[in-house]
């Protein structure tokens, strides 16, 4: 078997922070790296050409919506999902863990799996580990998540480790199928896939140290992810399980942090050595009028923008910044005009990525400390919150 | 005063068909040319560079929609609607009057003007010829157009005389204070602008005659549009008044079917020398997951697209066409994803115009009628109606 196409090289580190490069079948990415995400296999209000002129290089789409419509079978019938989503570059797929288990009521977990109905339709369905692989499969991604019991931030130690172990053992079955479906060629032969672990366990730091443990002792993982968090938990704990994690991790793996996308959230887990990142919000908050700006959040509503002929954020070079006012976009937002709605996206997701790449910039000059303060004092210019500066 | 930057050079006919270009402070438009509508200063679902891709030389906004929001003195204060639009094109605005009249049991008419309602908040407002060319000029689009009052198709002849003559009445008030604007520069130092009457009459082939004898007898306008027309009248109506209209203008001035839009209405209207259209019809029906094809409609919600990879029609090379399946889009439009509807309303935009641009190569080749009658017979491949073809 040839080499890995999935070789991490770390290119330079500043205390914990570290800048790489993330090979894929299909293309490289320089971390750390924010990447979008394509629910339904197109990234909410953008179009692919969007991205790239965002600069995007990894985006996500998440097997739970794509297996129920239009149905991976007919992903996989068309030439799978790069091709049906006109996304040359590489794609990640979230396994649907969290969605399952976003269905409060609405699913039944046991041992085996999870039964739970569709948030579509309402028909009953069950997700297995190995389902889930053969449906992560069929879409073709570069990068798989495994199926992972996901519970609330703020859960009690006694589910917390009940939820991380069941996921440990799902991502046993995960591994097995995985290299019984990777084995068999005569249905996908050129299919090169990474399956990524995911580590739990709350916001208890034995649970994520014993998770880390136990996952680095099944296999030579090509990368991790870390999983439940951003989900209620407060931002300190949050922090402080980055740091348990990260002390577990072997070095020469990308971190995947799963869920956020903040931009105070993105450099603290850059300082602790987190290199990709993915999050609904900057596309969510741009339908919603709100854009991210280098001081703070601005909601594109307010009255006193009715004559701005200022762009959004003056230090950023998106694609709407370079053309519009904020009066514009105003309008169009009032006028509920879609334009309005893809131009905010398009300039969040802007945003996000281009803080990950000043990011890199500064591991590599060994400035990162100094810009990661600049940037969070900055952001905190319009902000009403406390300072989330905690180093 | 320097020369007109409104000239038309026609550059070929065949039979009563025309191509030529139209000369604008914003460039040229070669004709015919279909114009895509922003009426709200921005084409539905699509951004500035879709239009550019697609080809659009020249777009339509809306008077009646931009006073009421943001407001023409805001525009006007952030430099006029190409900078705040982002289209650096020629500008076309009509007048409002279509919409003050649409607005039925909400609109009070005398011979000074209309009293209406806003459609936004209820208010009562009031337009007058004076106020919309004031409306217009702060606008400051290339070609505007009259303040006209408009009936609907059927209209009785008694109406319609009402109408037409007011409209001669309003345009001679509008063309005062369009000169009275026009001699102060102070405000606007550089602004030209071309002021389009509006021939109306309903089907009633006198009253056609008439307006339009009355209009040339008034000035030597630059252009001029033919109203009422596509708004409930049969088809064979509509065509004998562009023939009837045909007659009476000069050759030499370029003329807008306002409001027409379908592909066998171009065909049929650019067959009696129409030179320009604008329509809402392509961004409507995209939103609406109708695709324009070569061989009549798709509705991209039918079943049978579930798994087909062709594109939208394979003689587009749009950049919906050139990059995306029928099955994709059939996804994007049933998941409810924007991408869809921004896709589909390219595709028609793209279509439209293409239609036109390839009408122009036919009389510049002497090959009109037989381009006409082999689109038209394709038009029909997937179409129930009788045909439309009528010569």
């Amino acid at each position: 078997m040839d080499p890995s196409p999935f070789e991490f090289q770390i290119t330079a580190t500043d205390g914990a922070a570290r800048a790489g490069v993330f090979h894929t079948p299909h293309g490289a990415v320089e971390t750390p790296a924010f990447m979008p995400v394509g629910t339904q296999a197109t990234v909410k209000a953008l179009d692919p050409e969007d991205l790239t002129g965002a600069r995007a290089q990894m985006i996500l789409a998440n097997a739970y919506h794509l297996h129920l419509r239009p149905g991976d079978d007919v992903i996989a019938g068309l030439g799978g999902l790069h091709r049906f989503m006109g996304w040359g570059g590489p794609i990640l797929t979230d396994s649907g863990g969290f969605q399952v288990f976003s269905l409060e009521g609405l699913r039944r977990v046991d041992e085996d799996g999870v039964d739970f109905q569709s948030h579509i339709d309402g028909s009953w369905r069950r997700f297995t580990p190995e389902l889930v692989m053969q449906v992560e499969r069929n879409l073709g991604a570069d990068v798989i998540m495994q199926f992972d019991h996901v519970i609330p931030g703020k859960s009690d130690v006694a589910m917390a480790r009940d939820a991380s172990e069941r996921s440990l053992r799902w991502l046993a079955r995960c591994k097995t199928e995985f290299e019984r479906l990777s084995a068999d060629v005569s249905r996908f032969p050129v299919l090169r896939q990474a399956l990524f672990p995911i580590i739990q366990g709350g916001i208890h730091t034995d649970l994520r140290r014993e998770a880390a443990r136990a996952i680095r002792s099944m296999s030579e993982w090509p990368g991790f992810g870390i999983g439940g968090l951003s989900v209620g938990e407060s931002k300190p704990d949050m922090y402080a399980m980055l740091e348990v994690v990260a002390t577990e991790l072997p070095a020469a793996r990308p971190r995947y942090l799963m869920g956020v996308g903040f931009p105070e959230d993105l450099i603290e887990a850059m300082r602790r050595g987190i290199d990709l990142f993915d999050c609904v919000a900057p596309t969510r908050m741009g339908r919603n009028g709100t854009a991210f700006t280098s001081e703070g959040r601005i909601n594109v509503k307010r009255a006193d923008l009715r004559n701005d002929s200022r762009p959004l954020d003056t230090d950023c070079d998106c694609s709407a910044c370079r053309r519009f006012s904020r009066a514009y976009l105003r309008h169009l937002y009032i006028a509920d005009e879609m334009l309005g709605l893809r131009l905010l996206s398009l300039h969040n997701i802007h945003f996000l990525i281009a803080l990950t790449r000043l990011a890199r910039l500064a591991i590599h000059d060994g400035t990162f400390d100094a810009w990661a303060r600049e940037r969070l004092e900055r952001l905190q210019i319009r902000s009403s919150s406390p300072s989330l500066f905690t180093s």
